[in-house]
């Protein structure tokens, strides 16, 4: 190793979680409002809260003393990882002491599905919970996706994180090495763009007639999060087709790169045209809509306009990772459903608030196979990916290379793990990617009209952990788990 | 691109073509042995060579007027890719003359999962046909294996294919760059040893007294080209346990890079223990089957050894890539079958006759994975994979993840064909998986006490397509495939 590794700045860290609990606890007040409202009891997410506020100010007073300000690298993987971890331990309290979920383990995997955006639920009757747990469980989908902003823009390409590079350098501001003061401008830059797009889509659902406020705003939060907690039992089936098509142009926009948007506001439109992902991402939502709405037509007779929206609705919400559900895709012809499962290992565009693979590395994966026929027949010749025009270098080819094995081999491992407690191969198969890629729905027994209920204890927590190795980029929770971070 | 490509010499293509079609007819004339030992019509066999003869003379002829005679690396693609597609389509001729296998589709079949060592069988009724066409049939696969075995050591490394760079450099006599005149004496070294291991195995299956010397032939034969067609409709499951073992000590050798056989025949056993990859193939071997041993002897109270031994033929068979069947893998519970789905997707060491990805592969990716990790804190420190106590080359494991890669998209595509056929989704996956690996029997309705006899003809177009992809580690076939080639 070039360099000895000093000891890791554990104040500052704790600092950052004392932060970090404190705005936790800000946003579960917000829930009191529809408590209120709704004549519910407002204990619960009274205490939640001012445990979580009495613990971050307690972190934040210890550290205050004597902790030295420098954040390096390895304060920053560790950061990451225990933000999603300590938000998911603390954002479970309302469930328990409201006792809408009772056991520990469910209460932590409904929060960690919450706040990796993912929205897997173990909740049988979702109906029956207060409006303000509801809340509250929306609310941690739309916190996920800022955190998750804040990771992008901010966070990981500092870090250096997953092939990440090449996107970075399109960002306004943004270089990869080192936090540049602009990163935050752009980062509230980001934040106002979601903040935008989800009140003028509270706003559509709310006018739309059927939605009432609350249902408008918890949908809002868990579209443009791609996160996928509805308020309704069967998701959005009862919802009009006008709700629908709402839902889906909003989940589409998720799961857009952020940039473009910012370029769109200010008038750039032919940079969003030209952007090289953004292209692929509509093709694949054609193509896939497309096939599936033949299929459907030629498979029961639909009409064309309820199998397209059907097609549409699927392929938007899987792609982007929502999950939200308008069909039983898996009573569909197997090649089907199998076009929807295919879709979980793609995910939503690099800078999006969707997770998965992400469009960017496909493409990269997938000009690499080509031209490495190339390279087979002259093996002297220097044959670059080239991305937007520009060369890439193989130091990023490698690394997507390695995050997509990765991400396979822990998928696979996910399987393993989870057949050893019982469940059956398509139910792993589907537990383990919608969990990784923080879909949500997947096949077999987590279908898009099951839930996560019925997985043992073991399973869930299995789960939880491929949630968050998924939602942060595997590498960023691999690196602090692996021995050589600590020694 | 750095030269200019030349036209590339059909001639000298036409010639080799020629040369195999004559050796070919060469050896389906041994089945006469066979036909008049157990008074068969010696007819179809006889009329397949001559044909086989005639048209190789033909090309010979044909292609002998100013034939150029530099062979390039074009000419070395397109002949390695039409060597298992003429041999296979002449090939089939014995089976269609003696109407042992009347359609055309299925004799292809199955004589291109002979060359390519898969074992996969449209067969329903083995036991059925003549001797000399079962003879037939496990030769497909001997030659198949003698063919493996050049294409490792000498065309292969000329070709620069599938990062077997790091293998052909502990080889005797081989330099990558170009065809090494000590190469011819390596092929033949190693076809000595394939011979010896053969003839071995036949005497101590023969001796064993349980099979008459034909069994033991068609299975030896079988058993060192990693095939896996038996002459019983139960394969080994009737043998006695001896014969068992036999055939397990025998799948592990010939799944053996066979420089250790030289290295262990020459006295250098050091060279040979200290071996990583070996070290590396009998460690999956031994934990798998431990693993299993035990899962059988808790889920069905079977006693030790039967138990042991089904958990290490099972385990030898599929990492081997040879596919001989002792038990039903799939009403194991699933955990367990799983294990040996997982096995698939392993293969035997580089430079045996075995398919698959090769153990070596998995080694170069998984200390680069974790070494990736590590590259994540050190972004400017350069941290080399290691192998054998030497450095690997980025460009090495670049081509190993590209190739695993481009595996995985295959074994996806070939499911999604599949499906489309109307095949289920494990079906489709373990035919897909069991052809692309060269292993033979699969999961669901391609399990092994099932066969290939049901599937459609287009998928068993596929399902050949894939055979042929994974025997020529996928780049041979593609670069032959891709437009640039022609160009």
């Amino acid at each position: 190793m070039a360099h000895r590794n000093k000891l890791i700045n554990i104040k500052m860290v704790i600092k950052v979680m004392g932060f970090l609990l404190m705005i936790e606890a800000a946003f579960m007040l917000t829930s009191l409002v529809f408590a209120f409202y709704y004549h519910e009891s407002p204990v619960p997410i009274a205490v939640s809260a001012a445990i979580t506020l009495v613990t971050g100010v307690l972190l934040w007073v210890f550290s205050l003393r004597k902790a030295p300000k420098n954040i390096g690298k390895r304060e920053g993987f560790l950061i990451v990882t225990l933000t999603w971890l300590v938000s998911s331990l603390f954002g479970a309290l309302p469930y328990l002491f409201s006792g809408a979920i009772p056991s520990f383990t469910n209460a932590f995997f409904e929060t960690m599905s919450g706040f990796t955006t993912t929205g897997a639920s173990i909740l049988n009757d979702i109906e029956l919970l207060p409006k303000y747990i509801l809340f509250w469980r929306s609310m941690t989908h739309w916190m996920g996706g800022m955190g998750i902003i804040v990771l992008t823009v901010a966070i990981l390409p500092f870090l250096g994180v997953g092939g990440m590079q090449l996107f970075v350098a399109e960002m306004p501001g943004i270089t990869p090495d080192k936090l540049h003061p602009r990163v935050t401008a752009t980062a509230r830059r980001f934040w106002g763009i979601y903040v935008i797009l989800t009140a003028a889509e509270v706003l559509l659902l709310w006018l739309g007639g059927s939605m009432n406020f609350f249902d408008a705003v918890c949908h809002s939060f868990a579209t443009m999060a791609t996160g996928g907690f509805s308020t309704k039992n069967n998701s959005i089936v009862g919802f009009t087709p006008y709700d629908q098509y709402v839902i889906i142009v909003f989940m589409l926009l998720a799961g857009t790169n952020f940039t473009l948007h910012y370029f769109s506001m200010h008038g750039q439109i032919r940079k969003v045209i030209k952007n090289e992902e953004f292209r692929v991402y509509l093709l694949i939502v054609a193509i896939f809509t497309v096939g599936i709405t033949l299929g459907l037509m030629n498979y029961n007779a639909q009409s064309g306009e309820p199998a397209f929206r059907d097609a549409l609705f699927a392929v938007s919400s899987i792609l982007t990772t929502t999950g939200f559900v308008t069909a039983n895709y898996l009573i569909w012809p197997a090649h089907l459903w199998l076009m929807i499962f295919g879709l979980m290992f793609i995910g939503g565009m690099a800078g999006s608030t969707g997770g998965g693979v992400k469009i960017i590395r496909h493409i990269l994966l997938f000009k690499n196979s080509r031209l490495e026929l190339k390279r087979s027949l002259h093996p002297n010749a220097l044959i670059p990916v080239k991305y937007d025009g520009r060369t890439v270098s193989q130091q990023i080819i490698f690394n997507v290379m390695a995050f997509f094995l990765l991400y396979l081999f822990l998928f696979v491992i996910g399987i393993f793990l989870l057949t050893l407690l019982g469940l059956d191969l398509q139910t792993s198969m589907g537990a383990s990617i919608a969990s990784l890629g923080n879909i949500g729905p997947g096949i077999g027994g987590v279908g898009p009209v099951e839930n996560y209920a019925f997985i043992p204890d073991a399973g869930k927590w299995i789960l939880s952990f491929l949630m968050l190795m998924g939602r942060l980029e595997l590498f960023t929770v691999l690196v602090v788990l692996s021995p050589s971070f600590w020694k």
